[in-house]
C-alpha cells in the first residue's frame, strides 16, 4: 500500500495458517514490496498450509528447526541465495509450551517439557540471532523482531510457563541487541500482542473468558493478527531506525490500565 | 515518501526553527501527503521562523496560547474550518523550565516558577486534550503525541524540574488516554526522545558533555530530530492503531542500557 | 515491639483520625522507641482527632500548611527543639483532590482545583524536602517516606487527577532523593499501597467495587493500613539503609498481577 | 540485635564463604533469633567454609543439588525434621553461568553451558518452589527471596547469559508467588543487588571497572553484602506481610539514576 518495504529482504519465522500473526505480516509485507523466506518447523509445515502463502505472496519457503544452529545456518544461507543478498528485517513468531500441550500444571511441571518449551521459544530467538550476527548477514540498519506477551512482566495463571519463556526472550532481545547495535547498526525489539484467537493462542486454558476481560479491559480492544503485522510492518520500515532494545505493547492500552469501567462494572 | 498521511489533517504544536522536532515532522508530515495547522505561543513565532515553514508546507499558523482554554478552543475550531473537517493527528511539542531559564536549582526553586514551568510544559497538553475531547474534535483512529524525555523515570541532575513535568506529562496521557480510546477511539502516546541540540535542548546545563554520553551509552547512537520525525509519523500513520497509553522510548537503546563498554572504558 | 526506631526522631505529616494510615504508622514508631513530632494542616486538625494520638504516643502537634515554606521551616526547627537534635524519619501523607471534591471530572476540571490539588498533593513534598535540605536537618542515613498509589503508572478512571499528581511526587521522590543521598546519605523513596478505606481513600468515586476488584485480584489481598505502617517501619529502620529512589508497592501482589482467577471468573 | 526473627525456621541456600550475602544473611538470621538448615552443592560445601559458619550459628548443613528434584524433597524433610516444623523464610542466593566460566562470549555461547546454567541459576528456583509448594512446606505468611541483578532489565554485556537467566528467574518469582499468595498466604520475592564483591562477583569480566562505575551512579554508593543481609532480614520479618511478586532493587539508587554528577565528570 505505501512501498514501505520496497527493495528490502526478509525471513519470517512461523507462519502456520491464516489466523497466525506471520502469516498476516508476511502477507502485509509482500504488498509493501519485501520479498522474503516463509520457515517454519517441518512438523509445523505439514500441519499448516504455508504453500498457500508462498504462493501468494510468491516466496520460496525453507523448512528448519529453529532449535538447530545447523538448521539455522542452512536458513540463513539459503535466504540470502534465494533473496540475493543481506537481510533487511526477521520475524520470529515462535512459541510453544509442552506443559501447557500436556496438561501439566505451572506448579508441578515435567522439567524436561520445561526446558524443552524454553528451548523453542526463547533459546531459539538467541541461536537465530547468533547465526544472523557471526554470518554478518544483517544490512546496516536492519530490523528484527519477536512476538512476545504481557505475561513476561505479569502474572496471568494459564499462560504457565510461557511466562518465563517470554521473559527469558525479551531479556534475549535486550541482551543481544546491544551487540547487534554497537556491531551491525541492527535494531532487535519484542512486541508484546494483545491475546489473539491464533492456533497457539487459542491453546490457552481458559482463553475465550480471559480475551473477553481483555476486550473489556483496553481502550481500544484488543488488537488483532492483522493490526500487529501493520505495526510489525512500522518497525522493519525506516521510520523507526532508531527505536531498539524495547518491548513494545500493541494491545490497545491494556498495559497501562488498572481497572476499566467496563471491568469494574462486574464488581458493582 | 510513502504516502503514510495521505488525507489527513493536523495540527503541530511548538515548531520554533529548524532544530526544532516540531519544524522536522512538520516536513515529513507534508511529505507524507498531510494537511495542518502549525501552532505556536505569540512570542516563541516571534522568536522563531515559523513563517518560513507555513510558506514551504502550505499551512497556516494559528497563534495560540498552550496555557489558554480560550486560545485553544479558537485553534480548534479554526483549524476544523481550514482543513475543511476533524482532525487526525496532533503533536505536543511544548515545554519549558522556568526555574532552568533563570538559573534556579532543583533542590532551591522560586516555586511561582515551578507553577508557571508545570503548567506550561505538563498542564497544557491536559488542556488541549480536553478541548479536543470536548468539541469532539477528533477523528476515529485519530493519533496524539507529546515528546517526552526520560528523566521522568529516572535522574538526569541537570533537567531540573523539567523532569516532575514530564512526569506529570505522561501520566496525562495514559489518564486522558482512556477516555479518548474508550469515547473516541483515538490513541494517545508519548515519545521519549534522546537528547537532541535544538534550542530548548541546548539550554539544559551541561548538555554537550551529557549528549556525548548518552551517545557512547546507546548502542545506536543518540536519535536525531528527523529521526523523532520519521517515528512520530508513524505513530500518526494507521500502522499504530492499537498502540496506545504508551511511553515509547526513541533513543538508540540508551533506556535499556545499564551500562555499555564504551562507557566502561572510561572507568577503567 | 523490636525496638527498630529507638532513639530515632520523626516527623509524621497526614494523621487525621484512627483510619488514617499516618495515624497507624504513628502508633508503631512509638511503639518501636520513635518520638516524633505530629504535624497536620490547621483545618484537618480541628477535623480530626490528632489530639488523641499525641496523648497516646507522648508525642506534640505542631500546626503546618504544607504548601507553606513559612509554616513548613517553623515545624522542622519547632521539630529539632523538641525532639533535641535532628530527624531521622519523615512521614508525607498528604493528598487531596479539589476536584474530586467538587464532583468535576477528570476531562473537563476546573484548572485553579487542579492547580490547588497539585500543590497540596505534590509540591508540598518538595517543599518540604527543600526545607529540610536547606536546614540541613536530616541525620545521616535519615528516611523519608511518602505514600502513593499505583495510578501514579496505571490507569484507574475514578482516581481522577491524582493520578497525575501522584506521578508528579514519585518524581519528586527521585529528584529530590538523588540530592539527599549525595549530599546527606538520607534516602527518599514513595510506597505504593493498596485502596484503603481511610476518609481520604473512601472518598474516591465507586470506592466499594474498587476495593472488591482489588481484592480478588491480589493475591494476598489488598493490604492494610496498619500493614502500611509496619512496612513504613521497616523503610525507617536500619535494616534499608541502601534503598532509595524507589517505588515500593505494598499491595498484596496486585501490581504485577495481569489477571488472578478469581477475577476472571467473573468473565466466564 | 532486634529479635525480628524469633521464633522462625527457615532455610538458607547458597552461602559459600564470608563474603557471601547468604553468609551474612545466616548471621543476621542468627542474631534476630532466627533457627535455620544451611544448604549448598557439595561440590561447593567442598570448596567454601560452611561449617564454620553452621558452627557458629548453631545450624546443621544439609547437602543438597538444587537442580534435583530429589535433593530437594530430601532437604525440606529433613529441615521440617531438625527445626521442627514448618518453614517461614527461604533464601535463593545460587547462581552460575558455565559459559562465563569458560570463556564464551554472549553471541556464541555453548547451548549446553547454556542450559546448565539456567538449569542451576534460575530453574532451580522453581524446583525448590516446586517442592516447597507440594509438600506444604511453609507457614502462613512465610517469606521467599532469590537474589537476581539489574542485568534482567537492562544490558550489561559483561554479564553475558546471566542476564536472561535472572530474567528467567524473576518471572518464576512471580509466576509461582501468584500461587504461593493465594494457597499458602507466603509471599515471593527477588532482590536485585548492587555489584557485590563476593566470590561469584568477582568472576564476572571487568569486575573492578564496572563496580567503580556503579559506585558513581549510586547517590547512596554500591550497598554492601552486609546490607544486603539486614534488608533481606526485613523481607523475612513481620513487617513486610503484603509485599508479594516484586523484584526489590537494593542499589544505593542505581536503579533509577539516568546519569550522576561523578559519572558526568568523566565525560566533560
Amino acid at each position: 500500500m505505501y512501498n514501505l518495504l520496497k527493495g528490502k529482504k526478509g525471513i519470517i519465522f512461523g507462519a502456520l495458517n491464516e489466523h497466525s500473526i506471520a502469516w498476516k505480516t508476511a502477507e502485509r509485507a509482500h504488498e509493501e514490496g519485501a520479498k522474503f523466506v516463509l520457515t517454519n518447523a517441518p512438523a509445523s509445515i505439514r500441519m499448516g498450509e504455508l504453500d498457500v502463502l508462498a504462493k501468494k505472496t510468491g516466496s520460496q519457503i525453507i523448512a528448519a528447526d529453529a532449535t538447530s544452529i545447523r538448521d539455522l545456518e542452512h536458513l540463513v544461507e539459503k535466504s540470502m541465495d534465494i533473496l540475493g543478498g543481506k537481510i533487511d528485517f526477521v520475524l520470529h513468531s515462535i512459541g510453544m509450551s509442552v506443559n501447557v500441550r500436556k496438561g501439566k500444571s505451572y506448579t508441578d511441571p515435567n522439567y524436561d517439557f520445561t526446558t524443552k518449551g524454553w528451548d523453542v521459544s526463547a533459546v531459539s530467538f538467541h541461536k537465530m540471532l547468533n547465526v544472523l550476527y557471526k554470518k554478518e548477514a544483517m544490512n546496516d540498519w536492519g530490523s528484527i523482531v519477536a512476538l512476545t506477551y504481557m505475561a513476561a512482566q505479569r502474572v496471568f495463571p494459564d499462560y504457565n510457563d510461557m511466562a518465563d519463556n517470554k521473559a527469558y526472550l525479551e531479556s534475549v532481545a535486550r541482551s543481544f541487541g546491544y551487540f547487534f547495535g554497537r556491531d551491525y547498526k541492527v535494531r532487535v525489539n519484542t512486541i508484546s500482542q494483545s491475546p489473539t484467537p491464533t492456533t497457539a493462542g487459542k491453546g490457552v486454558k481458559g482463553f475465550d473468558g480471559f480475551i473477553a476481560y481483555s476486550e473489556k479491559m483496553s481502550p481500544l480492544g484488543n488488537a488483532t493478527a492483522l493490526e500487529c503485522a501493520d505495526y510489525t510492518i512500522s518497525m522493519f520500515s525506516d521510520l523507526t531506525k532508531k527505536v531498539t532494545l524495547q518491548n513494545l505493547f500493541h494491545d490497545g492500552g491494556f498495559s497501562n490500565m488498572g481497572v476499566s469501567d467496563a471491568v469494574l462494572e462486574n464488581f458493582e
